[in-house]
């Protein structure tokens, strides 16, 4: 199946989750991420998947925890404050080592605010929320394109390495409008789920399957090796870094932004560019594991660094650790937002100001 | 009111709540902090004080709201499961400016798991969790005075500067019994609760109160606006930074660890010197704001840095932010523990041992 | 659509949904209903129907109140304990006029108890229960087929008089498997749903629908001229009694009974006329509106009665009310159970024991 | 400790709470009761008992399930919609033999609704909700003073009878305010509460109790001898009954009402009496056990009767179940408010007028 449509991301994330062969969908409105729930509401039923709106994000949770022991591709989306009901059924999620997506289209934090535009959950995403100790990979598209085809990889992740994936984008990609090539991806082979639980006779063995809570005695486990385990795949995970680089060769200024602000980012280092200033993007695809490596390299060129993030400053952490005093780091924050009101975003001018007086 | 006891640290967060003036305490069993709650329990009631123990998690935490908007002193205490579920409460509570106090006597994760000692919720509890974007001062104690000072420390802090404070410590720290000194500490004026919720005819202008759940427009905030009187206080609060040095004059490797694995470090560093090694202890005691200065001249200095803490690494990546580049970080991790089964800790003999292998 | 299979009570309530073209059933589980439930979790998407698990009863109720809203045929079933759950919502189910179906499986109570059977559930079923001062239709079938064909019957009845109906059964009728025709039964025409939530466009004069949660003075009701309202529409449903008469024609003592009772009494008949007792059982098929004018005829001709329940005592009270004083009633109850483990249940040999005491 | 002052109902039931040395008293504010739990926040504390504002009242009837397992004097107040939502709570209560009190301060149904006045729960009250098969005593006042000494009668009554009591009033009951007499009631001795949960050491052989949800097997207990234990204690129960008779003796017309209906019919009783009319009150002051016998005596003197109540029909049946035909049953109900709107309610006009076209 290949076909070209007009799509906002949001119907992105839809289309990637058919795309992926999702099977069961959890979902409970909240804006900006309600395009997501209505198409899949439509579209899964149709294709034999299962959608459930669930009676808050805690059910969503609670119900992807079930999909996901039983071995099926199972996805829930929300926006930040149905994030922060998440946070103690992702810790379970990982413990239990049940591979699923959880698509997270950020909007303004703390608290439930307004439906402003930010990006002001990277923290607890990259880094384990409530209940902590964990790590998940964390996948951020800047387009419509690649939010579709992150969402697969997210479902591939997932099963790859038996652990939750996280695709964290923002309202503003959520809505902006860009053709989409709907396609299969194929990331190669899988493993088996031998461990989910299924019907009786559904694997080879003819036994039943259990999923532990967390470390599983019985199977020999101690607490220490579970998180050897734990460790080794997260180890694993890191080799699974992605970026793009973009007019980085000769430049002096490296911006550093995701989903909506690499945008915004993008068009700051080409006007950057037309006045001469060598100026380029670095953009994370995966938030974790960081692109350190490439990062650190450009730093020991000498290559300054600008964070751009629309919060306080939290990735900006993650990319000084990375450069790690070998160059400076400077950060293009919430509060550069072109317009006080709840429509304000970060806007390349501001961007491009601050270029100008680093360079 | 002064006396002397024995007491353990659960006990002494009680007792530091009491001599708090804490109006309201919300509680919901969980190990290893039940003792907090059987005692808040039984004493709140005969000082006229309000105890609750409500339904769940997300109960506590939504009740500190009401008692908080009233502008009384009140607490919750929880162990990582539930803190997990408190995180949207407590971007709530950050979003309207609440004063309170949450104490996390950490457990192990992620997940449920069983009741292994651990440090794993640094990351939620110092960077803000789910429905992120804030800050909250974090206090750290390693004894059972400590803990009752710190908790007293809390809630003015709490006052000082219009934001929740998280008493951060582990079901070791919670279960140790030590002396105690019960004394009500004067951290010095506050500034008037006039923005509580409160009966006619309270407040001087004879007007009601109401508590804006983020920016007020009424009052002509803006988004952008409050979110740089948000940044105001956190700057400000930025000034709170405690720590203890010990034996760091002539340290050529400095540990930095909090809570119960402070104290293991510190035992490892009197081994360590016992046999001419250099080495000493920087214990933060707030973990947020982070004692980056001190740490940072120690690195300039030439000094390395081991951190120790009771997970696969959270609190590292400050120890790193602070250090810059400018010397060697290394870790002694959960995976350092004696003894693989649920009562394993990370022993001073280990510590030594990497003490050794560095110096 | 006719086809003849064998089945079980439960498998009949669903049979008889799909065959009324319900759209949307909301399940939760709890014995001796989950067949019902699993049996439309499979065959309701494969229909284009909308199956969905809540997270508790007091889900499932409040779902069926949102898909009644917008016009679809939907049902619920549950237990004793689970209808426990959801009284506040029968009562708001009724109070804003909402068409849909209840399926109450009972078993015993009061409490959670186990698994015996019983008829525990008559008063609040046929009387209104918490939240009360409502009436609604009960049906209550005595086999495989009646099961189905009843199920069809109460949505006709939901929709034509726009308020609940319940379907009430127990967890033997539930689990005994007979031949099953399945077909689709025509109850004649039903108003247009020109009161339902639906899109844009969708009703004649193009205008939206709301649904009032109890009398709408926007279309200038009162709270008495709604009460008018509802007891109008509870005197048509007073109408619709329905009851068989067995071997009553000459009999002296009449035995009543629903459900699995209603089998055994039939039975009991049948051995007490093999030993020339003039026994009969009038079998009321509609419990509320009860057949009142049926029993006082045969009371009038001084038949005595018996009922036999699986209860204390409850629809006993309907037949003495019936009854009038005119003659003498009886009762076996649920202590005449032959057995007292938890597989007790009212065996014919008990009540035949009964009819020959009173005859 | 005597002493008389002006109080409203709803004040009433808080001072008979505190006569019995109620403990724990558990609420959730819903009109028209929220004063006895404003009552009850302010002085249970003072008395070192304790107060709780539950989450909602699932909440509070599984927060009185508590209590009473412990074996203390414990009571939850609410009205219709907050009624409806502890169906299920009540019935694990009367499974599980606990003692305790349930104020119902009705106001009208079904649903929500607004805040009209009406006596609607009758038959859920005395006849067992959903998850049904148990009886409880019902206890209704008809005035201030009645209240407060009802209150304490229903605690006696439950722990007497080991079962929870209901207080069953009305909205107009609960404002009304008259003189009161508040004094402690003495009863007569109880049985020790040697079955409560309890500290180790309190009961006299030093051993633990628990709790059975229902029968208890390990005890010896079935679920029929639990049954027959039930029945007993309901058979002792039904010689509890109380009832007023008011100019009584020569009349030919008996109105039976209960709460405010209760007055209303008073005052049409004496008015009757004013034209020569032979007009009586006989005032169920326990709804369950309801006075069969004494209106029984009456009908077979002849009296008619006239049911006075503020609902479509409830206690009506019950008093025509007493009648059992030998005189004829008349009813004044909720169609006869004076006013269609909310402030309606029956008036001694209307019930005069029903008097006069009857006598």
């Amino acid at each position: 199946m290949r076909k070209r449509i007009l799509a906002e991301g949001n119907e992105a994330v839809g289309w990637g989750a058919i795309s992926a062969g999702c099977h069961c969908f959890f979902g409970y409105p909240i804006s900006p991420q309600n395009e997501i729930i209505e198409f899949l509401a439509r579209e899964m039923p149709k294709r034999g998947g299962i959608f459930v709106q669930s009676q808050c994000e805690t059910g969503t949770i609670n119900h992807l925890y079930g999909a996901a022991a039983a071995g099926v591709r199972a996805m829930t989306s929300t926006s930040s404050p149905g994030w922060g009901l998440m946070q103690e059924g992702m810790s379970n999620l990982v413990a239990a080592r049940l591979p699923c997506v959880v698509v997270l289209i950020q909007r303004v934090g703390p608290g439930v605010q307004r439906l402003e535009h930010a990006q002001m959950d990277y923290n607890s995403a990259t880094g384990g929320g409530g209940g902590g100790g964990y790590k998940n990979i964390v996948l951020a598209p800047d387009s419509v394109q690649e939010t579709h085809d992150l969402i697969q990889l997210a479902f591939h992740l997932a099963d790859k390495y038996r652990n939750p994936v996280v695709v964290l984008s923002d309202g503003l990609m959520g809505h902006v409008v860009e053709p989409l090539e709907i396609k299969i991806l194929d990331f190669g082979p899988l493993p088996e789920k031998d461990w989910a639980v299924a019907r009786r006779g559904q694997h080879k063995d003819g036994k039943h399957r259990a999923i532990a809570s967390s470390y599983n005695p019985l199977e020999g486990e101690t607490y220490v090796s579970y998180l050897c385990d734990m460790r080794t795949r997260y180890e694993a995970m890191e080799s699974e870094v992605r970026y793009e680089e973009y007019k980085t060769d000769d430049a002096e200024l490296i911006l550093v932004a995701y989903g909506y602000c690499a945008r915004v980012s993008k068009e700051a280092v080409n006007a950057a560019r037309a006045e001469g200033l060598k100026a380029g993007l670095l953009r994370p695809i995966t938030l974790w594991p960081f692109p350190n490596q490439a990062v650190c390299d450009k730093a020991e060129k000498g290559c300054k660094f600008l964070a751009v993030e629309d919060s306080l400053g939290l990735m900006v952490k993650d990319v000084k650790i990375a450069v790690d005093g070998k160059s400076e780091v400077y950060l293009v924050d919430v509060t550069f937002r072109h317009n006080p009101s709840e429509s304000g975003v970060i806007m390349p001018g501001r961007v491009l100001e601050e270029i100008r007086r680093l360079l």
